[in-house]
């Protein structure tokens, strides 16, 4: 999407080197930081400088290449896959792209590896973004059936939490992908974008990537979305997903949950963005979600909050952390929670819309769904 | 409660002045701040020196005695009465106890009015302790019911939202009255505090009287108390209200809905702590909350955070307050929403627990309630 009025993508590859935009910069400065090892690439994720579930996925593609261009031998890809997947370990986009990769590499001479690990993260790259064009498609008729009781000219609202646009991809985004889609084509669309504690993603990076586009958007604190679904104020809720099972049960940024209960107590419909490499076709029974792993991080993120400083010693304008909680309080950080699919209107992926339900989900991807056990 | 070691107020009358401790200071410093004008006591309303339902009551009450001494004629206690009221409006108790004093001094000659309103003021906030050692006792009972699925010696696990302790009261606290009962009694007992933005009530405020009275505690985000929910992890869920109808709505700081969903969902009981004063009596329509005014505050509680530094050119340990948004994005900070009461388990008042409804409310205070309508 654009920034400063220029096409950009999250993670582009050069001859030697991938280039990623360092998301811990934003929304204060726009960083462009080159990556040229394995070790860099891991770093990148698991300090979140490149996150989102299809970007991990993306970069930790990358990641094999760059480890490839080193050591080509069986053992450095294995070590290679086991030092990105053990970056993040929630994201599902992460094991479908290693396991994408290494599955083109491994019956391949170590001298062909390289350039065969390049064409296969580039593909994986391009098709993220094609992925994301079509579930913006479909993602903007939706958007458009929850505005029909806007009058003209008035803006439909959305509300989304964390970030799912295009920082969270290669492009285009997921959850996001329909609002850019409605917004392009000219459609009044208004966000209400969630802060998304305890990293502040939608803060930081929603509010950021929507301004760079030009969409009109409102920050709000988490707390507040069952608010304003309870005063009329959101016509749909719009989230992204780091894994959602067969089964349609949603795993996403910690809170998710609670909007999705509010979107059902209100009667808004709250639709989920999954491209299908974030399925994970391997967990089928509906609320059979607990050994999902869900990453715990520092409680630092909790009791600190980054940004630039408005009022300080200092002076204006100079990265900071502050601490909010007292010294000997102490704190838990679950990145994830999962939202049952009771509560999914829909989950909306590059194929169409399906039900959030190992039926709704199969009759679209009928080659990846496990047979029916029983029942037909 | 106690501050190290020592049993301590919010707000204590001297010969001529009001002290109060800061809040805005906490959990960083602890200052006692004189108030020794109507002035000083409506800034320290509004701008959130002193805060929480019960607290802003007698704080007003003290606001006319000081505002009493310099004038104590008709058209000075009108401006006194409207200047305090003006400064909070979501919080009911700051109306009741205005009343309740201006109806006390109304009637006397001028040079009367000084002492009474002290008097008035002293006994509203010595009202307000004997109430919510009356509140603690009855939710101390629900605790110990909500506790028997845990094994002798495993802590019970009790979440709550904003402040709603001895800080947000003369002393003792409400949601967290009951907490202070069964930890004094020795009840192992473990508090989940969600930090609560915009301001962090929880994180800033919650933690430190919990942490400086012994209270074992973890703050988490808003975000988090959903999944905690989901697995297994809350026992019960203890609130405050700034206003409850009489039909058994709750005002609370916003985000409650959130939880009271969460729990409704996950099958944990959630209480409200409702002193007396806090519960609107003339609202008595169920979901009749359209006309409850929701304080709209400042867009900067949402762009910023304030704290002291962890890491800045400042060095450590600076009061700092960072910018998490970008420069160009708006925000927008509703300070409460409402919880239906059909998503409230009970109501703890200090004449014991309501069921939230009219009837239930009636019941116990059928000398405030309004005769039935019609039905009986």
């Amino acid at each position: 999407m654009n920034v400063q009025g220029q096409p950009t993508r999250t993670i582009t590859a050069g001859r030697d080197l991938v280039e990623i935009i360092d998301q811990t910069a934003l929304p204060h400065a726009f960083v462009v930081r080159p990556l040229r090892t394995l070790g860099e690439v891991a770093h990148a994720i698991s300090s979140m400088q490149v996150r989102g579930a299809p970007l991990i996925g993306a970069a930790a593609a990358y990641g094999i290449w760059l480890a490839m261009r080193a050591d080509a031998s069986d053992g450095a890809l294995d070590s290679a896959r086991a030092a990105l997947l053990a970056t993040r370990p929630t994201a599902v986009n992460l094991r479908w792209a290693l396991d994408n990769v290494v599955a083109r590499l491994g019956p391949l001479p170590p001298a062909a590896r390289p350039d065969a690990a390049r064409a296969a993260a580039d593909a994986i790259a391009d098709e993220d973004v094609a992925i994301n064009r079509a579930i913006g498609e479909h993602a903007r008729a939706l958007i458009r059936d929850a505005g029909v009781r806007r009058r003209p000219g008035e803006s439909i609202q959305v509300l989304t939490h964390c970030n799912a646009g295009w920082l969270a991809t290669v492009d285009r985004g997921t959850a996001l992908a329909g609002v850019y889609a409605a917004h392009d084509a000219g459609v009044p669309i208004h966000v209400w974008v969630d802060e998304t504690r305890p990293r502040n993603q939608g803060a930081a990076l929603t509010a950021w990537e929507l301004g760079a586009h030009g969409v009109p958007h409102t920050v709000i604190v988490d707390n507040a979305g069952g608010h304003l679904m309870q005063r009329g104020q959101v016509d749909v809720v719009l989230v992204g997903t780091d894994r959602t099972t067969a089964a349609g049960d949603v795993v996403n940024k910690i809170g998710t949950y609670l909007k999705a209960l509010a979107a059902r107590d209100c009667g808004v419909p709250f639709y989920v963005a999954a491209p299908s490499p974030s399925i994970d076709w391997t967990i089928d029974g509906a609320g059979d979600t607990s050994g999902i792993p869900i990453e715990e991080r520092s409680p630092d993120e909790v009791t600190t909050v980054a940004g630039t400083t408005v009022e300080s010693a200092a002076g204006d304008g100079a990265r900071a952390c502050v601490r909010i909680a007292p010294a000997g309080s102490p704190a838990h950080n679950p990145g994830f929670d999962v939202t049952p699919a009771r509560l999914v209107t829909g989950i909306v992926t590059e194929r169409g819309v399906a039900p959030a339900s190992r039926e709704g989900l199969a009759r679209l991807f009928p080659e990846r769904a496990a047979p029916a056990k029983g029942t037909r």
